[in-house]
């Protein structure tokens, strides 16, 4: 008989692009998007959960990220009988499966729908440094509200989540724009070509990177880009490009400047002008809420997702320096974006449907405030019972046990209690606040010796040997006072 | 030129075996979760986010749910270059990853890692009534502890778990059987052949099932089944199939005779004492903190997951009756379970580290409490602010700024305000608490028409014409007070 193949084992390793998050990481996360739910809660928004497998039909292709062009689905086909199975995917974004939902179900939900949703989406891309693969989103959408008081509301709600979760007045800048304003300044072009004006509006999208001059070449003869690569123009004449940059270049020194501006850069469009009345309702019913320029502006200058949407379209920005990778400053920049889409229904049913809403990226706002050295990256330890009997679990969970009962986070030490050095360095490990340890003395005495391990660590770091003296890191108790004790150091350390 | 054809419009469905969670659903699911995770945080146990894709290979094979033979994962190849690319796939549960996060990173994790995990997992199965493709875990696992007192600990606190979540002591238990025990029964039953003894864990499997008088004809001759089938026995005499049906049946009035049935059937097998003493042990160390019987209970026909699990073996069940969809009485049965499983990590690494966990699903915890009436399907809705005069949008915010910097939960009508019934229609199906009304006439006067939907409600339904003049659902109040009124009407609801 043949010897049986020695099965290779498999690897521990997540996929290509993915990642385990640990500890404070998950918690924190969870707390953020608890934080900013309850903001859209307080607005009205009500919670939505769909699946993250959706049928490829439904889904779409809906992508607004400019920044991630090549992005793409996991996908995969049921298997059936016939081999004809649905093909079926992992949601993209949160979007598209509001879409989905709200025409199935819209005979059975209020008009305006007001939804949140919050959870990963996966991206089929390659991945990076820093870019995954499943990334957590979280939404909130208004459908069937033609108003622009929608919008106006989705920006002040933003504004609110940011402040919620930690980043103060200052530290950030929500800023608006208006495609119909766009669609003006394309009417003010004087183009009718639509492959000249789909050129138009990628280029547009350059802005971010190449600025005012780069767009002006881009638009016209071409440029020579940093890589030394000729980048071919769009051919249009300076008289041409001047509404679009000047469209771009429109933000002034207060709203009513940028407001100026824009009417001048639109000439006699309607659209456009249109475009340019709804900003003004806007800004006009943010400053009646108190929401000043400070904290949300109008901006022309914001392009992304402005081939995407159909009306005013949002970016949160935080404004503040980070280092990056290099040790070079720079802006941490964009955390949120979204705006106004009346075209997402139709697909499905025919109709246009008003909608309008917001992204978070809540990552993205945990590494910010992680930058900013707001969110710790330890988890508080659990205060750790040390086994110095093993005869005696019963004895050690008694104490665990009065400890939460207390709402004490505890736990006895459930390794191989042998080496009494592997169990301190466990509680070392769980970045644990105390130790408990109670041997056969301690037992026959009726006290347990308690070890600040804290104070220990700073003390080993700092102190003199009389404040060693005056400060020991551990104190016999009785047993009766355990609780009562070790609530005392955790208080202290607030 | 061909006319273009016309794309058909897509079904706007979710896939089959899928389904969406809307308020209520979403935010009663969250609250359980959040109050499980502070019990496992209670314990020491430390949040783990695991992604929702693995590499087939690292996922394995190891579904421990007998309930779901079909069961199977929804997997897709990776497209690369070569056309040779990975599988990836859906986790089909939180063990599976749980043991790949271990193997990678262990050099960095203390032992004994205890880790919580919450969220969905998938099934590529036949989805049935009830039965979805997607469901949440919500796991706690020691990896890395061999005392039987991390199996206590885990008994302990799904118990704990329980209570936190609404379900009184009485209307669960926690029951305990032992791998080891049965492994000793087996030993007792003279049997050596592989096949044979992989027949009778299957047999033991259907315990639920067919009770002890179906094992016997099983374990013996065969059965003629429900339908009609004759099924084939295993074909042991009856001194061989004796230890067998002993252990199934040797619960005892109490843990101590319920342990001495265990040694009973177990007879000299060594195996098979070990697992009894671990039994004993568990029971005193959960008697010690006060898990006595009624919660917690040394159970032998506790048989699902036997032949997973290499130890203790533990399942959590709602003892409550409940009406099934025909109107039936029935218990609702298994909520939550788990055990020991020594060789999860063993096919990364070659070594067999000891681990314990529990799952418990809050779906269908969730589905219990409200059989029970215990949450209610409906969310509490906003204070609606409604349009009267839709130029006076920024009067309406103002009123909702402020019920919101009050923390209640308010928003303005964002649909087409002109046809005013549809916005209390709209008010209605929110579940609103209070409509808010300001025209014209109010406006010049400085008040505002509270209108208390909950009250007008009730008195539509019930009241005499009397309660009707008394309590007048619909109040003029100055404008001022607008959110002191709010907040008396929805303290009064409590």
């Amino acid at each position: 008989m043949a010897k049986p193949k020695k099965q290779p084992r498999p690897k521990a390793e997540t996929p290509k692009g993915f990642r385990d998050y640990f500890g404070a990481e998950v918690s924190q996360r969870a707390a953020m998007l608890r934080q900013i739910a309850g903001v859209y809660h307080r607005y009205g928004f009500d919670a939505l959960e769909s699946s993250a497998v959706e049928t490829v039909e439904a889904l779409g292709k809906f992508l607004p990220d400019v920044d991630r062009p090549n992005e793409g689905v996991f996908a995969w086909q049921e298997a059936d009988e016939s081999g004809n199975g649905d093909w079926l995917a992992l949601r993209y974004d949160l979007t598209a499966p509001l879409a989905r939902v709200y025409a199935q179900h819209r005979n059975d939900l209020p008009t305006p729908y007001r939804r949140y949703a919050m959870g990963p989406v996966w991206r089929n891309e390659k991945p990076g440094p820093g870019r995954f693969r499943q990334f957590y989103q979280c939404d909130a959408d208004t459908v069937g509200a033609p108003s622009v008081a929608a919008d106006a509301e989705i920006c002040a709600m933003l504004a609110d989540c940011l402040e919620e979760v930690g980043i103060p007045r200052g530290d950030y800048i929500v800023r608006i724009n208006n495609r119909k304003v766009l669609n003006g300044v394309l009417e003010a072009t004087g183009l009718s070509d639509t492959a000249q004006r789909d050129a138009v509006l990628r280029t547009i999208d350059k802005f971010d990177k190449v600025g005012e001059a780069g767009v002006r070449e881009l638009l016209g003869k071409g440029r020579l880009d940093a890589s030394g690569a000729y980048i071919d123009g769009v051919g249009l004449s300076d008289e041409q490009a001047a509404p679009v940059l000047a469209f771009l270049t429109s933000k002034g020194a207060d709203t009513t400047a940028t407001l100026g501006n824009l009417r001048g850069a639109i000439g006699g469009s309607d659209i456009g002008a249109s475009g340019v009345d709804e900003l003004e309702v806007i800004a006009d019913l943010l400053a009646a809420q108190g929401y000043g320029p400070d904290r949300i502006v109008i901006d022309p200058s914001v392009v992304r997702g402005l081939g995407y949407y159909t009306g005013p379209v949002f970016e949160a920005e935080l404004t503040f320096e980070i280092l990056d990778e290099k040790g070079h400053k720079r802006q941490f920049g964009s955390v949120a974006g979204g705006g106004r889409y009346d075209d997402l229904v139709k697909r499905f049913t025919g109709q246009e449907v008003p909608a309008t809403g917001v992204s978070i990226g809540v990552d993205r706002l945990l590494a910010a405030l992680h930058a900013k050295g707001r969110l710790d990256g330890k988890a508080e330890g659990p205060v750790v019972v040390t086994v110095m009997d093993r005869e005696r679990m019963a004895d050690y969970q008694a104490m665990v046990g009065e400890l939460r009962a207390a709402g004490i986070r505890a736990e006895v030490y459930l390794g191989n209690p042998k080496n009494f050095g592997n169990q301190l360095k466990y509680a070392d490990k769980r970045n644990s606040p105390v130790a408990v340890i109670e041997g056969g003395d301690e037992k026959a005495k009726g006290v347990v010796q308690i070890k600040d391990l804290i104070l220990g660590a700073q003390i080993a770091e700092n102190a003199t040997l009389e404040e060693w003296k005056e400060r020991p890191s551990q104190f016999e108790v009785p047993r009766a006072e355990l609780v009562e004790k070790v609530r005392e150091i955790l208080g202290g350390q607030g």
